[in-house]
């Protein structure tokens, strides 16, 4: 037999869900706009980001009307993890708008190279986020941990971009700009994954009791 | 007369009081060891770094057990609040290690120049996170709204700084690194003064019962 609070608490993860996948498109978009030059989509996704901002408050009200129904400890561990992982996705949708705003500069000028790595990084940025939110549905802490050192393989890519960036600037000042905008979006698809590593943290708390946040991940 | 649940509330925001005041501290050091060319120092703010982990885990911990204390739902709001506030404190640690990791790497080669605007903007991001802080604990929110508008004033610095390196990687290729640590290190000041106006926006959300984030705050 269900209680209330768990149909409620169901409802609300739900609600995640949709959040998260509207999230996930924001930054698969941002990056097809980068990749096709297309900057209708780069608008669209700076529209899209008030969708995320109206989510958040709504899994706020809702998670606190939950907290007051709540029976037991763990259903307010529960509902707080809720709220941090909206609190999280609400600022995916941020950093995608701030990749389209610099993919809407990049179009004005002739594209400087052809994309190999920054797609791959967009992908797997994306499917983090995407196994975070699995884990949390589907209360899977040991799906949550693998996605942590996951993120290690983002943030190397991070760096072997960025030293390519660094010395095509170096090379010719004419490429200034152009890499500093892809030096932006880089960064901010590696603080997606950072997004998605917070979640998976928060799952394994939830899960096991056990604060893995701010533990030492390397190896 | 208090209720018990006042007193736990009263000892968790001397907490986050006290992880503000190591949050400001860190970014004040890790503007004073740029300016200063003390590496000492920012391998201080590096390692100060866990204190505030570990504040963020013990806020989350108590603020749990509070939950389960509340009596009402403006308490449960306040608590939530509470849990918002050490999260963004938290992060502004993040903030000024990474400051502190590109000062290390400038203190590497001969100063690039005088830094005006940049102490400047550490100053004026500081004394946000600071009022925004106070206006929580006095429970101002008349003093959270004017930090809202004093953000913008931050990223006009952050925006004028910008182009000024920006010009400068493109005057000398010998100045490419420098720069761009300096384009990071302005970046994360942008940062900070973002996270003290979550604070603030909370702030004015707990007592107005209006959620102003998402608002839009330009003219």
């Amino acid at each position: 037999m269900q209680r209330p609070f768990d149909i409620e608490l169901a409802k609300l993860k739900e609600k995640l869900l949709l959040m998260a996948g509207t999230a996930e498109a924001s930054v698969q978009n941002a990056i097809r706009a980068l990749i096709e030059r297309d900057s209708v989509l780069a608008e669209k996704v700076k529209a899209d980001d008030d969708l995320l901002d109206r989510f958040e408050m709504e899994v706020d009200e809702e998670a606190i009307n939950l907290l007051a129904m709540a029976p037991l400890a763990t259903d307010l561990r529960a509902v707080t993890v809720a709220m941090k992982i909206s609190h999280d996705l609400e600022r995916v949708g941020d950093e995608a708008t701030a990749i389209a705003k610099r993919v809407l500069e990049l179009n004005r000028e002739p594209q400087l190279k052809e994309y190999v790595d920054i797609p791959k990084m967009g992908r797997l940025a994306t499917s983090l986020l995407h196994s975070a939110l699995d884990a949390f549905v589907h209360q899977r802490p040991d799906q949550a941990r693998l996605i942590i050192p996951a993120d290690n393989e983002v943030d190397q890519l991070h760096k072997q971009i960025n030293r390519e960036l660094t010395s095509l600037i170096e090379q010719d000042k004419a490429n200034v700009r152009r890499c500093l905008n892809l030096i932006v979006i880089i960064k901010r698809l590696e603080r997606v994954a950072d997004h998605a590593t917070n979640i998976a943290e928060d799952v394994v708390y939830l899960h096991e009791a056990t604060d893995i946040r701010h533990a030492d991940h390397a190896e």
